[in-house]
């Protein structure tokens, strides 16, 4: 069994309050043992492997659970956001522009573009991704999305009922139909989750609510995007469809708060999104202090939040969601693998994935101290070392 | 002579509205000769050098011009940054932890210190870099601070007149002469420029003009901190002295923006510090449609902006303080280089200097539709490459 220690680190997160010091399990001057990708061990500095990363007295997480991104798409929208900074508004309407570049890109190109974004999201500290579909909008390009996907990650989201594509202008319930019926079966056999969008210009709650239980007769787990641009339908559906994650979430109601609450439905915020799109950030300590369980994500996607780096995430919420740095880690460790329903990722602790990044930092604070610094000095994890 | 040709250029900015498209000078699919590190030749791809960077359809601009920094410190104030975004207000107090663990690290660990975060800084674009004392605060380790930074750049400040130093509480006049006198004497050999904290807090306008004159009267070139705060009289204090840069401007009078606009002093902002302190951002629109110059730098100080990415910066200026994203490139490039009096920094025109970075993106549109990803592919600069 090849095992790797990481020796000499200053603070470890390993998210184990049995392990350590507070919420996060802080252990200090620590050393982890990682054997076939799994922590075997951790303990006082000084252990000994086949082979070791020195951290020098740095911090070391748990690789970061990126719980939503739509990766696989051509082309991108730098124009688009360009008007939209000059004070145009954004409406969604940008998506079809995506779907045309990606049905038109080659499945070879696919790859390289997905393989040079998650090598960026994996230099950024990324260990565990989730993939949507969703700019393919026909049977055979959602296959294909997904597909690719697949060679990735384990975590693909079939995401048929992003929007309406336009060769079904004025006839949403027919695509509705397509995507619960061949879409869906040509999607199953790659995807594990099934999601929609569920917005104002996009598909109101009945046709997503079709959407998920389709999904869910298939053998699919249940997301949802909800509350992006306005009040809405999103949280309550998702809720009452026992969806493991509803995504946005920036506008949420006393009544939607409550909700998540009392459910496991983790609230999933995107605040990168938030930021290129100029909106309000979600009101953050209201879910938390009631009690929900919350992740940040990156939703990195070409439109409205074209970022991997989840530090960014961790900065935004600190900053403009008065998130404590510790509820910002957590929400990118256990909170995205809550959101994704894994119990093998977003800690460190015997059993658990060995997924690890390594900071140019002493502790998680620097994080959100150092907003827009690539501190991800290593990251150890599916896709290898970086 | 040594040359270097960075070809295959999908997008070139070149500040040079003679060479190229709008007020950024854009020239597309172009290459770019550098002979001993000044620009040599600009034109279509497929120039010939010694040496050879395949820029492969990416976007080159000219190197990052960051006016505003603190590098030489010792230790971190994560803990305060913690405190901070927990509610507890700044008021700039925390200046004197880094004075105290900067006097006591030795000059061989300031130096390690400053060449880390120089290296950083590279990485991240920036290719000419202002450095301030200003934690030493008694002439010893004001003069030792200059010297570090004079090993680094040309751009040295003397910042004596940073905080008042707790040996001299209640005697801020007394702290003052010292400033102006032997301090001044012992930096004035290392030192290009002086600065002086206009604020609420640290020095008054009757105290900082006395230092700007006496670092008139040595030689030196004049720059002021002002209106981070709250309103006061920097911005017409540094016009009044013929400051090159007036640095912070958040708050603003419109008689402020006005002698700004008939004046050739700077308005630099430094949007990371206000992002870090949890202030509001300066309103850049008025400032820029009024016709003053403005700048945008870093900031980079352990208290209030630890950050060394001009990407940020820019992404944060489009975002939250309304700059297009061509009038942020500017700010960072010709802005800084104004900043500093500089005509051979930030542009890319034969007879430049030949401090460029390349994108792993192809358009500078990128810069702020990438927010917190490290899109410097590399630097080439006075640092070398990276």
């Amino acid at each position: 069994m090849a095992s790797l220690v990481i020796d000499n680190i200053g603070s470890l997160v390993t998210n184990d309050e049995s392990l350590g010091r507070g919420p996060l399990g802080l252990v200090e001057d620590a050393s982890i043992v990682i054997t076939d990708d799994v922590v075997e061990w951790i303990g006082p500095a000084g252990a000994i492997a086949d082979r070791r990363i020195d951290a020098d007295g740095a911090c070391v997480l748990p690789g970061f659970v990126d719980s939503h991104t739509h990766l696989v798409f051509a082309g991108d929208r730098s124009a688009e956001f360009v008007a939209r900074m000059a004070g145009q508004s954004y409406d969604g309407g940008g998506i079809r522009t995506t779907t045309d570049a990606t049905r038109a890109a080659s499945s070879d190109d696919l790859h390289a573009l997905v393989a040079h974004r998650l090598a960026e999201a994996h230099r950024a500290g990324t260990t565990t991704v989730e993939i949507k579909s969703g700019y393919g909008l026909n049977v055979d390009d959602e296959a294909r999305s997904l597909s690719i996907a697949g060679r990735y990650t384990d975590e693909t989201t079939f995401l048929g009922a992003h929007l309406l594509p336009a060769e079904f202008d004025g006839r949403p319930d027919d695509y509705i139909d397509l995507v619960c019926g061949e879409m869906l079966r040509a999607a199953t056999p790659e995807a594990r989750w099934v999601d929609a969008f569920c917005e104002t210009g996009a598909f109101d709650a009945d046709q997503c609510r079709a959407v998920l239980d389709a999904g869910r007769e298939a053998g699919l787990g249940l997301r949802l995007h909800g509350n992006q641009l306005g009040h809405g339908p999103g949280v309550q559906l998702a809720v009452e469809c026992g969806c493991a994650s509803v995504d946005h979430c920036t506008y949420l109601t006393d009544d939607d708060i409550a909700a998540l609450a009392a459910s496991d439905t983790v609230a999933t915020f995107l605040p990168a999104t938030d930021f290129s799109t100029r909106q309000p950030y979600p009101d953050a300590r209201r879910v938390i202090d009631a009690g929900a369980t919350v992740a940040l994500a990156s939703n990195c996607n070409p439109g409205s939040s074209y970022t991997t780096s989840i530090s960014f995430c961790i900065a935004l919420a600190v900053r403009d969601m008065h998130m404590t740095i510790d509820e910002a880690v957590q929400a990118v460790t256990l909170g995205g693998a809550a959101a994704l329903r894994r119990d093998d990722v977003g800690r460190l602790t015997p059993g658990s994935a060995g997924h690890a990044v390594v900071l140019d930092a002493p502790t998680h604070h620097h994080l959100a101290y150092r907003p827009g610094v690539p501190l991800i000095r290593q990251t150890i994890g599916p896709l290898g070392e970086s």
